[in-house]
């Protein structure tokens, strides 16, 4: 079920502004449904908390397939929103997953 | 404020069995008491939506450090009712975080 390593991690970790912004929810819908289609996808996950913070991590093939997820147009778009509009903070680390162990 | 990489993150993701255990979050909020004393302890974030379903991300300086978490005494008994109890499924990915940014 999971990926085999290696392959690549994208942290995203951040605050919202606001919980009352029906654009942000369209948008990271629509930021899940583009990612997915994209070459290198591996998987994606994402909780927030009532406190605003939260974290997205999206799990990718190889640096070429993030590199080419990070200039798809319509998530530049998103990317400037985020900081300008929807983001208190932010943080984003890129890693490299070594190993995995899962149940069952 | 960001560590700076290299460095490790433990990428816990689970699905919870039930949400009406008061032992569960009890022993959640002391296993993030220890790991934070442990030496290469880098910091965490964990979240958990309302379908059960949550992660923990745990940064770590180095396997050492890692591995010395992982056979602390009372994360062992912790990390069997996890396994035994509280978790319909889990899985753990470990990662090398190779670059970050952030806002600010």
């Amino acid at each position: 079920m999971l990926p085999e390593p290696p392959y690549l991690a994208v942290i995203f970790s951040s605050v919202r502004t606001t919980e009352d912004d029906p654009g942000y929810e369209a948008t990271a819908a629509r930021m899940e449904e583009l990612a997915s289609r994209e070459e290198g996808y591996l998987g994606l996950e994402s909780y927030r908390s009532s406190d605003r913070s939260g974290v997205t991590i999206s799990y990718w093939k190889d640096e070429a397939s993030i590199a080419k997820w990070k200039a798809n147009l319509e998530h530049l778009v998103a990317q400037k929103l985020g900081r300008e509009k929807w983001y208190a903070s932010w943080s984003i680390r890129v890693a490299r997953v070594e190993r995995s162990y899962a149940s069952e």
